[in-house]
């Protein structure tokens, strides 16, 4: 199948080598020309225009966006439209708000463009060698890229979660998970280092994951991190992210779906961006009024 | 291998047919006689009194505890002082608390006795099959039964974590993972569930089982329950809980350690097993007081 | 002064009778004729439809609204376009949320007309004796109406809190800190109550109340409702929330505001309006799934 | 009354203050013997040991402990045993866990000592000018000195509240309470603090001490430290404890209550300790594992 691709980074990249792997003929796009030229020499072909993207594909396209979420997916299709044609097929792959992609989906079926909601979880090396796809669109849209999802994703690991908008909710929600677990691990090794005992995290995330319950990929991946940095010295724990965690709190808040982990594992996350806390200053300014207890005073002003 | 077990519950049961299994030769003992009578059908030797068992096993002896946390695990203990020589090893495989059995290991010590904290997860299945162990204890005490701990563990399932105590002490930790991880798990099928989305909860736990960042054994257990029942009608979410978690949370205020995912994941359990709550009593009475709001009205009462 | 009030409900009304003791001539209407007949037996004067309101006011005119925030809002000022004049000027006393009240300030400044978002705290029984104003503004506009807020606020109640949107900013953070003062003060009640000690809750909020660090309002509220039922017996634990709580939260989140406390106050709430948990079904289920625990069945299938 | 006084700290010396202003003979004894020549200075008789404090008493003595929490508290009390007589009454009114009250209280009571556990909240300047005190104990102990605790309480701000135990115990859920009235307070500043408004913080507390629902005492104290430092620069955001938050979240564990804004409260105060959390490091490296997210190098090892 021919595929244009725009968005050429971590994942864009590696889910094209995947869509060349499976023999697909992808037309590649990114602002970036040097990402262009090195998926080029991957065997893609490149292109430095949206425009020229679009031409070098043969009608009905299928144009799969793979760039960050907000007004820039807006543009690239606003850029798209003086093109579009009945029939084309735009994928938005990367981790747009759900109430987006319902949008988009109506303005472009207007124009009987069909549009599909892809979330793709498995992070780098998924998008190589396997990914886990969530799609919401038409169905009768969805089935005609279908294999390419099946192809591009690890066996069922493909998923038609519903009508436009339901995929990007579904790895909305997944976020949202992936937050609670990895904050509740993160929690146990703290523990773990502070305890009486000589705790080798390396080892204890090893055994964590060959039999026990809380086995998993995260797992794997803690000890991974271990064995490369037994005590992680070299890391600050500042703990950035990027969207789903806040948008599946707060769609948890319009549905009334108390939610305490998730919205905790985002607070924790907010928290580790902040030096000092206005709120602390507060509590501790109270402690002092009431009970003259001493205040630390502020490293700014020492 | 000759190995005295005690306690032939869930878990005891199947890690006497995997041990069995492994060519050692067993001695079970159960105050419920139907899982002695159960366990020689198996090709175990069965008693009914722990001199018994205790007289079954050549010297020096090793008897393996799989037996409910707290004062039940002293009693058996005190029951077997009598006969304990110097040389003898036990072996307490059951979720106590650490620094129970610090204290325990201490008391047997100083009669010559080993004493192996062994923390076992994996569930029912793990103790059939294969499970993941943690073994704290002196060395050269551990290292006498440590085949035996490889045999029935899954393939680099083993850990020696180190002195008295660090194996209940990690198992004590991974179970408040545990409860972190499967909260995260729960809120985010309830937002599924409580969508807009005509989400197919069986297809989306096995989609996320394939690929995804979440993948983890917990959520093959999601999938497998969702096979049976898709919407979990026939289950209360009544979640209660058998000690772990409220330890490690006690541990980590202990040590200063900030855990609220693991806080939040057991406050909710104790949540589920109240019908009504007095806090929201007060809240009720509270903006009645204030803002005339109106207040419902006690089941109780009606 | 002359004032037309727009909502004569439970903080309306009494706003009105505060405004009338000091000695103003209040308009006022309600959908509700029943409550504009009541108010005319105050010493109002009482009107049926809002341009009968308008045109019973001097110019330039103060409307003064106390309904339900939302799209009523919108409503009542588009049906108040047609009549409104340059210098007229509308006062939002509601729970608006502050970023629609920027909106239609900046609306009705293209028209002339003065705009005032004024959060007002203090329950049905300050909005009678003396309530808390919190108003957001242009300066040369506030000036206008600031001795009308100051007769009706407590000495010291009343504060011009900055430009337009601030009062409702203001108002609406007072009302998470609400929320979380609230539930922090029920939640030490219910320990009392699940203690091993006889506790007298009225007299526990009483001597709270004289002369402790938890001395405050609400804690005067709440000797007041134990008095009236020991226990609470006849109140249900459910908690509403009118969306301030909510919208405080959602804030917070945008700004980048850990805020645990808030979010959890507002996180029980909603789970008290549940009588059981999706999140909860899964939990359960996944504790059957691995450790053969039991599962309770839910009421609706017994 | 004659009172034997031991410990002369912040809250000790202005109880004595309050006790000699209201014309009880005191004694006082501090390991500080600056402190016991500042309360000669005020009028009270002064002693270097625990004996010449005994010695300077009227039987029956009346002993009244304000030490901190702990070992202290039993040393104390062990180094007066050789001297104590049937009659003799122990007071505490220091913040002992109500656990330690109880075992206090049954160990002199075989003795014929009384022992009354008194919870004093109001600060220092309550102490001085009037606490809030709440007394556990025997009724015909309590009797004894219950018109002591009255004058040295605002009015009604003196409450019996039960058997051994539950006068401490009252005073750790007041402090639990206390903590989540803090949190709710210090995360609604943070808020306008983060806003968009010029939010005067002074300005805010003062009128929401007036006439507002949140008003409260520590709302005023909120007031106070703003105008003191506009923004809290000088202070930093260091949250220390003194255990009865801790207390009170363990004993709701033990209780099965759920208590989640006290349970943040004080693991955001643990949280203040910490420049840079292990926890943290983890989400931090699991993000770079699967998404190649960039860590932030720890700053230790830049």
């Amino acid at each position: 199948m021919h595929i244009g691709f725009i968005g050429l980074g971590k994942m864009g990249f590696n889910l094209v080598l995947n869509l060349l792997r499976h023999n697909h003929e992808v037309v590649g796009y990114d602002i970036n020309e040097t990402l262009v030229t090195d998926i080029k020499a991957e065997g893609a072909q490149g292109v430095n225009t949206l425009e020229a993207l679009y031409n070098a594909l043969p009608a009905p396209r299928i144009l799969w966006l793979m760039i960050p979420a907000g007004p820039l997916v807006d543009k690239v299709i606003e850029q798209l439209l003086p093109f579009l044609q009945a029939g084309d097929i735009i994928i938005d792959g990367g981790n747009s708000h759900y109430q987006d992609s319902i949008r988009r989906y109506q303005q472009l079926k207007e124009l009987g463009v069909g549009f599909i909601d892809c979330g793709t979880s498995g992070g780098t090396s998924g998008a190589l060698e396997g990914a886990c796809t969530m799609i919401g669109g038409d169905r009768e849209v969805v089935e005609k890229v279908e294999p390419v999802f099946q192809q591009i994703s690890v066996e069922n690991g493909y998923l038609h979660t519903g009508p436009a908008g339901s995929g990007h909710f579904t790895k909305m929600v997944h976020n949202g998970v992936e937050y609670g677990m990895m904050q509740a691990i993160a929690e146990g090794f703290e523990v773990l280092e502070k305890s009486q005992f000589p705790i080798d995290h390396e080892a204890v995330a090893k055994v964590w994951n060959h039999g026990s319950v809380v086995r998993s990929w995260l797992m794997e991946l803690t000890h991974s991190a271990f064995s490369k940095d037994p005590k992680l010295d070299s890391i600050r724990g500042v703990m950035h992210s990027s969207g789903e965690g806040k948008w599946t709190l707060e769609t948890a808040l319009d549905l009334g779906v108390p939610t305490p982990v998730i919205a905790l594992s985002l607070l924790m996350r907010y928290r580790s961006l902040q030096e000092d806390t206005f709120s602390g200053k507060v509590v501790a300014a109270l402690r002092n009024e009431f009970g003259g207890h001493a205040v630390e005073k502020s490293v700014d002003k020492e």
